[in-house]
C-alpha cells in the first residue's frame, strides 16, 4: 500500500505478465504516485504509454545491481521511486537484491507490491497445471550452480510436485530444457507425463502447447517461454493441462 | 481476457488476498461484465460492495463441487458467470474441479483469470522469502494423504527449496505445523533456518512474524496464516525474511 512512512520510500512493483490489464489496482496506484519509474528496458517499455507523465530510467540486462543503486540514489534525492519487474517483484525479481543492499541506506523504506508471476498467468492459459502442491525452478545457471538446479529437479520428482520452469532456454543454454527433462526421466518421471508450455504470456504472439514429457524434451522453447510439468496424476484434456485438486477422486 | 467465444463462458477469477486493491484490472473487467458472481460466502462478501449491481450466489465451505455445478447451471441459462476464488484461481483453487467437470458441458468455455496468490502477497509483506526456487505445499489432508504431504516436505528439504505453506492449521489439525517442522528438522533443516508467517494478508488485522524454524515449530498459527520457510541461505534482517537471488554472492 502507499506508505505513510517519514522515510524515503522505494516501491518494488510486479507488473504481471506484460499487458497492463494484469496490473493490480495497487500497482497502478503506486506507479501513479511515483516520480520516477526504473527498470529493465523491455519492462519499462511495456508501461511507458500507460503512465506518460513520469520520468523513466532504464538499464540493460544483467545490470541488476546498478539498477538497485540507481533507485537508492534517486530516492535519496527526494523522489518517489518505483522499481518495476515483470511478473512478481519477489519471484526471481528485484525484491531481494534491494533488501540485500538496504543496510547501506537505513533512511529508505522498501515496499514490495506483488504481481501475477508467469507460473500463475501461464497456468491460467494452459488450464490448471499447478492446482496442487508445486514447485518453481529456474534453469538459468548464471547465478546458481547447475548441480543445485539438478538437485532441485530430482527433488521435484521425489516429491511428485507439479513444476513450473522459468528461463528454460537462452541462446547460450539451448539444450537446458532437454537436460532438465533427462534428469526428470532418470529420476523416474514417466515419458508420458502431461506437460505444456506458454510463450509470450499475455503479450502479442501468445502460444500454448500441451505435450508429453518425451515431446517436451525435444521442444523448441525460448527465453519468453514458461514450461509446466504435471505431477504423476496430471492429464491433458481438450488441449488443457490439468492437475487434480482431489475433489473428484 | 473477455472471451469472444460463441459458447457459453464461465470465468474463474482469482481475487488476490482480500482487499479489492489487489484485483487485477482484467479481473475487475470480467466481474463487471458478469451477470452472476458465484463463490464461497467469505470471498463473495469481500467484493459485494465493489460490484453492487450483480446477482450473487454463494455456497459454504466444502461445497466445492456443488459450486461448480451451480456455475454450469447458471451458464446454461444464458448468464455470464464468474466463479471467484481468493488468491489465484489455479492455486488450490476452483480451476481444476471446473475443468474436471467440463466434459459434461461441451458447450461451455472456461476462462481462468489469474490473481495474486498468498505465496506472493505474503512474501511481499515479509520481504523476499521466495526470491529463488521454491515450492508451495498445503498441509490440509482433507483430500491429500498425509504420507504425500510428508513426502513433499522431505523433498523440499532435499532440494533446498524455499517453502510457502498453505493451510498450516485448522481446529482439527492444530498440531500440523509442528508435525511439518519436525519432518523438516528430521530431514536435516537446521533449527535456526530463517522462517516467517503472515496472518490476514491484505486484510484487517494483518500480522507478520519472522522467526527460526525452532520457534516456528511452537508458533500459534491459524487457517488465515501463510507460512514461509527459507532455504539454507535465507536470512532475517531488520524484521524481513530474505532469500538471496545471488547477485551479491
Amino acid at each position: 500500500m502507499i506508505s505513510d512512512s517519514t522515510k524515503n520510500v522505494i516501491y518494488i512493483v510486479g507488473l504481471g505478465p506484460g499487458d497492463t490489464r494484469f496490473l493490480t489496482e495497487e500497482a497502478r496506484r503506486v506507479l501513479e504516485a511515483s516520480d520516477v519509474i526504473v527498470g529493465y528496458n523491455v519492462y519499462v517499455d511495456l508501461i511507458r504509454d500507460s503512465f506518460p507523465d513520469k520520468e523513466y530510467q532504464s538499464t540493460g540486462m544483467r545490470q541488476e545491481l546498478e539498477r538497485c543503486r540507481l533507485c537508492y540514489k534517486l530516492s535519496g534525492e527526494g523522489k518517489v521511486v518505483s522499481l518495476v519487474c515483470s511478473g512478481d517483484a519477489g519471484i526471481y525479481g528485484m525484491a531481494s537484491p534491494m533488501y540485500e543492499m538496504s543496510k547501506d541506506y537505513p533512511d529508505t523504506e522498501l515496499v514490495v507490491i506483488p504481481g501475477v508471476t508467469a507460473a500463475l498467468s501461464g497456468a491460467a492459459v494452459l488450464g490448471a497445471p499447478l492446482n496442487h502442491d508445486f514447485c518453481v525452478i529456474s534453469l538459468s545457471d548464471l547465478m546458481t550452480p547447475w548441480e543445485t538446479i539438478e538437485r532441485r529437479l530430482r527433488a521435484a520428482v521425489l516429491g511428485d510436485f507439479a513444476i513450473a520452469i522459468y528461463n528454460p532456454s537462452s541462446r547460450k543454454r539451448a539444450d537446458y530444457l532437454m537436460k532438465a527433462c533427462d534428469i526428470l526421466l532418470a529420476e523416474g518421471a514417466s515419458e508420458d507425463r502431461a506437460c505444456g508450455y506458454v510463450e509470450n504470456i499475455g503479450r502479442k504472439g501468445e502460444k500454448t502447447v500441451t505435450c508429453t514429457l518425451k515431446e517436451l524434451r525435444v521442444s523448441s522453447v525460448n527465453m519468453f517461454t514458461t514450461v509446466f510439468i504435471g505431477n504423476s496424476k496430471s492429464y491433458i484434456d481438450n488441449g488443457k493441462l490439468i492437475t487434480r485438486r482431489g475433489y473428484n477422486e
